[in-house]
């Protein structure tokens, strides 16, 4: 496991309301310093300054969208690596269609999703429901892999046994326990844990170990956790107390 | 108590932002799978795959209203159960009138709230104090009995004894505890989970079962809980463990 | 330490995403009564029958702006006593733009903000990076005693001493811990305490008891905390249980 302690990288996050507390307190734990915004008048000025972007998807409306834009935009212009967390995406095509977009045009550092969501994006026939993924991890192996070269992107699916591919080379974290998928938001930390690391590392190396950190922090969580509410807690304390 | 083992329930939230992180936590816990969002592009997609729906007026804007009534919308078109928590309603014009509005046009399966809330919404002069009732439980009996039979819902009325009404027939909940009402969107909570139970259960059925398991998850987590911190985990740690 | 037990204020909170459950809880646990919301259009209701406002720039957009500006109209209408937090400013100029344009049309009662804030706000020279302040409070004493004579307000300062002046008097508080800034809106929370004194208390009067009660409740927590998780959870219980 590695933490960023000799940097405090500076983390732009827009993503959902669910997971801005827990993810501001996610990067917090690890060292980096984390700014939630998703306004479009400040997001060059925030990229400018920032180390890395997470673009997440889970609560979309207009004003967010073009916060989103104007972000991976910038996060171009100044060359900021920046992580996409397509959530959700085929459960509306309003999802679909952003995540697409967002993908197609701004060319993500990392796209860090779920089984179903790879699936999706590549076009392959999966089953969806809502938000949870209901598809194994082995299954969207290939999709992953043909996704991530086809995009020049490093893809990092989250499971029972994560696995990360930058289309050449693959890994997998053996890590973490089936609870972390009842405490919500705990994909969206990943995603935007994985870009606190794309700030201090290569993309597939940040992917590699934001992952990891995630399922050693959740392991170790669940170990000491009477049941979800304290898991989200523990999972915090345990980031924070890392080495 | 009963818990949705059986089927996982996909229960889309229009809630406001402090709800969010809690309710989705709540529903995970319970076994149901829920969305948030109130985009209004994305409601019919999403109403067409979900099983139920909640709306939640407790933070209001523009945007959200109009994702309002699609989702209410929609929800009357796949024939979906919805409930509604009016959340301060009548502590400003905004609010009554969102609330009267939902209610008068897509007749909501279960009107969740607080015993200021449907005095107002009955047209009974009460106080109000922000958000937080001031009225007891039993002084709101009779006007939520006529509510429900006028608009063909049914009730659920929190508080030290909970009520639960569809104008004919009525239940209490003899459960819970008064540190409950000293954790935020304890309320909003109840209303998500009447949501999930309307999924699986006919409505009366389903309020009486969403107010009993906070109840009696929320007397367990006061039981173990040092103060009103402590008992936001326990109680999502309560609901996580029941059976 | 002062706990507001003879009354319960309602102190309506514009504020970020992040901090609205947290900062909820903190103003339930102290004995006031919160209303989150930033709908412009019911700010002169709410502002009506609120005794306090605290206005945080944490996660701008248009219409919270357009809200913002509404509360505080409202609230010198009202004669209501209001608190801003200046989220950030400094990092973009729309932050900044926000801030001095809020402070500068309604004179707020007390400004709460950290050492780079104050210097960004005075107009002095200073390191910022990203929300999290990067100068010690001691550099920030000067531009805080100088700001609050030119504006009329209360400046209070957080850091490892915080400190509190009204540009004539000055106070210290030697207490809570440095883990508290590895808490996400603990800061804000700061605010929205000091807001809910204000509604008892004289403005300077108010400002130290609200630091004051945050470093008593932080340093308590932080002894019983194993990490950072449970240091949010163990600064809400303090808070209930102060006496």
């Amino acid at each position: 496991m590695k933490i960023i302690s000799d940097k405090t990288p500076v983390v732009v996050n827009i993503t959902n309301y669910l997971a801005m507390n827990f993810n501001a307190n996610a990067l917090l734990a690890i060292g980096a310093s984390p700014i939630m915004s998703f306004y479009h008048k400040e997001m060059d000025d925030l990229l400018r300054i920032a180390d890395s972007l997470v673009i997440n998807i889970g609560c979309l409306d207009d004003d967010e969208i073009a916060g989103m834009h104007a972000a991976a935009t910038a996060a171009l212009k100044y060359g900021k690596p920046w992580v996409i967390d397509p959530v959700g995406v085929g459960a509306s095509s309003a999802r679909t269609d952003t995540a697409v977009e967002l993908i197609t045009k701004y060319h993500p550092t990392i796209v860090r999703c779920n089984a179903s969501e790879i699936m999706v994006l590549h076009g392959t026939a999966c089953q969806t429901r809502g938000v949870d993924s209901v598809e194994p991890v082995e299954k969207a192996r290939g999709c992953a892999r043909e996704f991530a070269l086809q995009h020049g992107t490093v893809v990092a699916v989250s499971g029972a046994v994560d696995y990360i591919t930058d289309g050449t080379r693959e890994a997998e974290v053996h890590k973490g326990s089936p609870l972390m998928a009842k405490v919500t938001t705990m994909g969206c930390c990943a995603s935007a844990i994985c870009a606190a690391f794309a700030a201090v590392l290569p993309p597939f190396e940040a992917a590699v170990a934001g992952m990891d950190i995630m399922g050693t922090a959740g392991e170790a969580a669940a170990a000491r956790s009477r049941g979800t509410g304290s898991l989200a807690v523990n999972f915090i304390d345990e980031l924070s107390l890392a080495k």
